[in-house]
């Protein structure tokens, strides 16, 4: 492709209001442009980038025995009145009607669209299991987008749906959806975790987010220095093993606390470090009041908490019903002396402390000496806490260390929630009508994109790895005004074509400085300089990601150039 | 791929409601599931074929020198009111509001959006020419969605815009993918004319549809039997060849023709072949009165008026407006002795018209032996009529044939329409700012598939041409209960997809007549059937198209698909 009249928009500075790297980078290399807040333009060279990307995830999902179709990004509403997600979506589902008043949804996931094609074509178990997948702008009206293309829209997904007579096939083809995403990740050459998430509103059971570890992300993941454990730290497990509170029992007082209604104030005015301080927070699970106690430098976990209740609905109680108990109050509240009249649950943290400070219930009042098993017995010990930076990791290998991710796929077991909302069976070898066993599997294609640059840039632009370079080679004529020079690029220009090397030529009237700033900008692996030996027919043959450069004679470079691009 | 376990759900008998046979096939070949009027999913089966029709679209647009890109299907209000369609386009866009009640619309089309980004990143003439293109799925609202995917509301469309400094450069970009439409519909085996069409809404001017001619269609092409020329009849010129009518002028007079008002009405009463009558035809042309003149078998186009008016506005005359000149009447009008006092235009074919008859301009009479530049004179003779079957081709070649067509491509000369509106400019040599000179150019890719299946069926199913079939080859182990069967045919589907023939292996516990039927209705170029003699190893060779089969041992098989496929 000659540079002169292709479409990459080079900028100088960094445009405002771009906070990303990625999306800087995206912007600056002419990639991508705004539309409107959150919806982009993939100009030639992101197309190029997005495309081979879109091309490692298609081979893997065929490699999986995965199916390719495509279903249309208008949705009737009827069939998400269906599955219940009509009400349930919320404003992020964008809705229109059409000339006919009839409503409809654009959509930002699939599931209804492909249970009712399988509901009505899919009969009997001799045709499970059958994996279905697209590729497809979806979207999502985000509150907030931002990061560019890390979260937009309309943005590229794949999106794929496994049909199984059982939840052991669906175990399996979960696992087959699992290491197709490995393969994708680990050809992208992504520092990427398979991370243990929250199934969420999506109604499923297991869940895997597949995040990138970098410096920006809107979740924090909880990973092992030492393993592959990873969890998003809303729901990454913490070990039961505490060491015993150093000292003896002593005995259980009474202490004012005039006007200590925290955790810190109660510590910092008894000269307590929080570690020795039990935390009551009390939570409304499904319309009952539930008191969970953490240690005092812990965070209680309402999402755990909901799983270990397996609640429906869990919300931080009101200060009325608290009080409506008639046997605590906030900000003084503890386990001691009211067992069985509040419904009591502990972080296992608090089974091995030693003489701790609790609320006593009573206004302005706190314990000191509290001895769990002696002075209290909640009604269970549980995990109930947020994973901690130096926490053991839970599979007992290495310490947990905390970074941002950013989520490029996730996996997840849906179950029959779809199959049984919309009525999708399948006739089973005795003639039974079964619900259909469904996962559900994403990747963001575009957001991948933004993932690879704010995982390969440095300081003057972005550094492509092989795999998914926009072009192989980026040839320059130094000055294409010496006619020694061009004619030689134009000359290697026409040998890379026949030869299948994928080239953007940079054959314009500018200056040295501009292209070399622009070839660095854009990042293509090797760059083939033309310059003042072209005569001699040398030309410097440079690598964008570790700047080595050598002088190669033209009748090397073809070889040359293929050693280095393992070709 | 294995039949048994792969998404395509063949149906018996045809589905209620489809009328066009490619929506029936499409249907019954469990190519497409409708989800909503107008709007579908491609199954697996589907999607192959086009993936296969959207490469070839690829690569010829590549080898024209086109940039592929993507755009948002979301487009943002404020772009279409500056170009003026958010007003003007009607019904047809699709818009919604988003959480921020924001106005949008999906993309029917995307000439504001790419303006917008060329405004913004195209600076010089050194950057032109250029042409960008994208393949996306498109959103139009459809009064009355009909045929299956030849008439939707989302539907897979290519389309391409090209920059130029200046209108020479416009009729080169126009050229080249002019060439490039020619040769994508010219790999896929269709029997189709670059038609001059009417330029219609866009506001453009040099505009060609390419049209596959077929037997259903929404509109109607005239072309020469015996050379290139074609023309939506709507706008086909017709040639000034007509011969003088027979016969000596006679004494022009009054007849009686009590109750008579239209031509076919005189001319019986009067024993008058039609093309012996003068049809006087009103119109209203920008709030003017015209009567145009035509022979009695033809008909007037008001397209062709427009044209030769170069008028904004035309409708038919109200009886008022043709009563408010006082020198006339409907259903006895014409040209005699009114000349000066009406507007008078007539069709080439009257000035060679004699004795003819026609209105006398007062009710209930006309005039027989009406000779025109004896007895009346228009202002211009024209070509205002629409053309018919058997007139001679306007080339000069050949006979003037109808027949239906469906539009899969449109390229079209859109000047500085877009530009000016949007304030698209760059800077000449002079470094004096120019509008960029634009065209745009559409294929439908979802109904090409369509036409496809329109030009290659027969009663039994699809006849796919080579160049976009599903599959190479259709593997049918005729009874899979046979082990020897079902051996060979596994060993042959291996064979098979380690040497890159795309397969489609019916493995399924079917009777044969099912599978036959089945593979009838997919149409897959080849069948390799599996039977008897399969311990013998020899396997029959189908060819779909021509029905012709041979018996192949399976060492010589690998060749012969070769030889059978072009490989």
């Amino acid at each position: 492709m000659r540079q002169s009249t292709f479409l990459v928009p080079t900028l100088r500075d960094n445009p405002s209001g771009a906070d990303a790297v990625s999306h800087q980078l995206m912007l600056r290399a002419g990639m991508i442009r705004q539309s409107s807040a959150g919806v982009y333009s993939f100009l030639p060279l992101g197309w190029r980038v997005l495309r081979k990307v879109e091309q490692i995830v298609r081979e893997e999902m065929d490699r999986a025995g995965a199916q390719e179709m495509i279903m249309p990004a208008i949705q009737p509403s009827e069939l998400w009145k269906e599955s219940g997600r009509w009400e349930d979506y919320g404003p992020e589902l964008m809705r229109f009607k059409d000339r006919h008043q009839r409503e409809f949804a654009l959509g930002p996931t699939h599931e209804e669209v492909i249970t009712s094609i399988v509901r009505d074509d899919v009969r009997s178990y001799k045709e499970l299991p059958m994996t279905l997948y697209q590729i497809q702008n979806k979207f999502r009206d985000e509150r907030r987008p931002r990061f560019g293309v890390l979260r937009g829209r309309e943005f590229l997904m794949k999106d794929a749906y496994s049909f199984d007579r059982d939840f052991d096939g669906l175990d399996e083809s979960y696992q087959r959806m699992y290491e197709a995403y490995t393969n994708v990740f680990t050809r992208l050459g992504l520092n990427f975790r398979a991370v243990i998430a929250d199934s969420g509103a999506m109604g499923g059971k297991d869940t895997h987010e597949f995040m990138v570890l970098t410096n920006i992300g809107e979740d924090t993941i909880a990973y092992s220095d030492q393993s592959t454990f990873a969890a998003n730290i809303e729901i990454a497990p913490c070990a039961d093993e505490y060491s015993q509170q150093d000292g003896e029992a002593e005995e259980l007082r009474e202490v004012d606390t005039p006007g200590q209604k925290t955790i810190e104030g109660v510590g910092q005015y008894l000269n307590l470090p929080a570690e020795r301080c039990i935390k009551a927070v009390f939570y409304e699970v499904d319309e009952e009041l539930v008191m969970v106690l953490v240690r005092g430098d812990h965070e209680s976990n309402d999402i755990k908490l909901k799983h270990v209740l397996d609640a429906g609905k869990v919300e931080a109680a009101s200060e009325e019903l608290i009080r409506s108990t008639g046997k605590t109050v906030p900000g003084s509240a503890g386990p001691v002396g009211i067992e069985g009249e509040v419904h009591i649950i502990a972080d296992n943290a608090v089974k091995y402390m030693v003489n701790a400070c609790t609320g006593a219930n009573k206004e302005d009042v706190h314990f000191v000496n509290a001895n769990p098993g002696r002075d209290f017995t909640p009604d269970r010990y549980e995990d109930l806490r947020v994973i901690k930076e130096g926490d053991p990791s839970p599979d007992g290998n290495g310490t947990i260390q905390f970074k941002e991710g950013i989520e490029v796929g996730h996996v997840f077991k849906l179950g029959t929630k779809y199959s049984e909302a919309l009525g999708a069976t399948y006739l089973n070898n005795e003639g039974k009508a079964k619900p259909i066993v469904m996962g559900s599997y994403g990747i963001g294609v575009s957001r991948t994109v933004a993932a690879l640059i704010e995982e390969n840039h440095d300081e003057n632009g972005i550094v492509w790895p092989k795999a998914c370079a926009p072009f192989d080679v980026h040839l320059i004529a130094i000055n294409s005004k010496k006619e020694d020079q061009r004619e030689l690029a134009d000359r290697l220009y026409e040998q890379f074509s026949q030869t299948g090397l994928d080239t953007l030529y940079d054959d314009r009237a500018e200056r040295a400085g501009v292209k070399f700033k622009d070839a660095d900008l854009i990042g293509i692996p090797l760059r083939v300089q033309v310059g003042k030996r072209a005569e001699e027919g040398y030309v410097e043959l440079k690598q964008r990601a570790n700047g080595d450069a050598e002088e190669v004679h033209v009748d090397q470079l073809a070889s040359r150039i293929g050693d280095l691009l393992d070709l």
